[in-house]
């Protein structure tokens, strides 16, 4: 698929995200910023919707976020015991690009607790990655709370229709400007926004053990899945008319994900009575 | 307003309960039991959807739960420091009325690993019930997770309609039985399925600290909030129609909360691009 027009994207994510806060009536959001690419997006196109001012980087613990109450963008990095110490510095380079506070939250006493109640079937893998997403969500919620911001999200179109992500834990937030945009689309506006380059030149990372790749986790690159994706939900491509383009394996892969992952993405299913 | 006749809500519920765990390819599930009304009517009626054969009534720990994998039914009971210990007791003699396994988690330790990192500044009160509850949910879809269970949601509609609880918190589900039926209609159900009389005849709260009473926080009785918001919701009465019944502060209360907890009701708004 091609990149969506990074300019006339951008000055939507804008638009959007001054018209929805004031909606709503917040003037101030916190965001997850991960070190990755699109949390550095939100993050970029935050400062250029809220920002009418220039505001100093500063890096500071969590019971010290009094002191930037009044600052429209708060980031808060939360790195598990597992996270690469790579993202600290992507984050740090990416708050200090831009000019915004860094709140740094570890998760290691959260995982203690939680790895403890389970004492001698500790979970590991992917359920501690869902517990650590979750407690980041709670983190981000109550920050909101305490200073009256509202929660952006920062998952991509390409992450919801895969499920590649934590229902209530980073697939949960207030307003999600990326919600709508494949990675590819991500790809580009990172590079019209200048996010710095070692966050752009990275491979995507969900970040819960050092050497994870996103790529590696969805068995294709984000260019075939985005192309399959796009030509299916915009295109309405049926599975014979992707397999006249695509290989068998990957369509497979792509429409097995998406159904699986459908729960992630529909309302609560209530009884009706 | 009426509550519904509950024999016929128990069938309804019942078949909601088969059929869409059939759906999603579920044969058991987990559910978070606090001692209250609504998620003890939630127990009793997945037994009657679930249990083919009785099982015995067991209190275990978190680390013991591959001894019950294999029982369709799993309670949960995860108390705060604030919670009162007549719950654990009521959660204790629904789940051995029912013949259930309970799994009791304190939530203590992630409350203190919680309050550490405000040092200084330590979060109370909603701030401390909201993070509560999603530890709560956090702990549900892990235990979910290791065995293949779905989350039953015991939120019935007039706290959905009031906002009466933590998003991504006790409103997040896999499958929510009771999201249609308002607090009138539990009440009528819990009569119908003999729930234990002390959690029947208890005034519903949301334990977060002792004494505490949801009729007391919403500022008046489900009866009259039910009775507004089935006039309002159900019947299309305006407000200038529902003051012809009920008195202003009610009325403006109930249509103040109605509209104040709609993004916990509404799809995570997303970009349009």
């Amino acid at each position: 698929m091609e990149a969506k027009n990074p300019a006339i994207v951008c000055n939507a994510l804008v638009s959007f995200l001054c018209a929805e806060m004031t909606a709503r009536g917040f003037e101030r959001c916190v965001l997850g910023l991960s070190g990755g690419i699109d949390s550095a997006v939100v993050a970029r196109i935050a400062q250029l919707a809220l920002c009418h001012e220039s505001h100093a980087y500063c890096e500071i613990a969590l019971n010290e976020i009094a002191s930037v109450q009044n600052q429209p963008i708060l980031c808060v990095f939360m790195p598990s015991t597992h996270s690469s110490p790579q993202s600290l510095e992507d984050a740090r380079e990416c708050a200090r690009a831009f000019g915004l506070p860094l709140v740094v939250v570890p998760l290691w006493s959260f995982e203690t607790v939680f790895a403890a109640l389970y004492a001698g079937c500790e979970p590991t893998g992917l359920r501690l990655g869902n517990a650590c997403a979750r407690f980041r969500m709670t983190l981000l919620f109550d920050i909101a709370f305490a200073q009256n911001r509202i929660v952006l999200g920062t998952s991509n179109k390409s992450e919801r229709m895969l499920g590649y992500g934590t229902i209530f834990g980073d697939l949960a937030s207030g307003l999600n400007p990326l919600g709508n945009l494949y990675k590819t689309d991500v790809f580009a506006l990172a590079k019209y926004l200048q996010i710095p380059q070692s966050i752009q030149q990275k491979p995507p990372s969900a970040d819960l053990f050092a050497g994870q790749s996103d790529e590696a986790d969805l068995g294709h690159s984000y260019a075939l899945l985005d192309s399959i994706l796009f030509d299916f939900l915009e295109r309405g491509s049926s599975r014979e008319q992707l397999l006249q383009n695509y290989d068998l394996r990957a369509v497979d892969d792509v429409l097995r994900m998406y159904e699986k992952s459908r729960f992630k993405r529909e309302p609560i299913p209530l009884a009706v009575v």
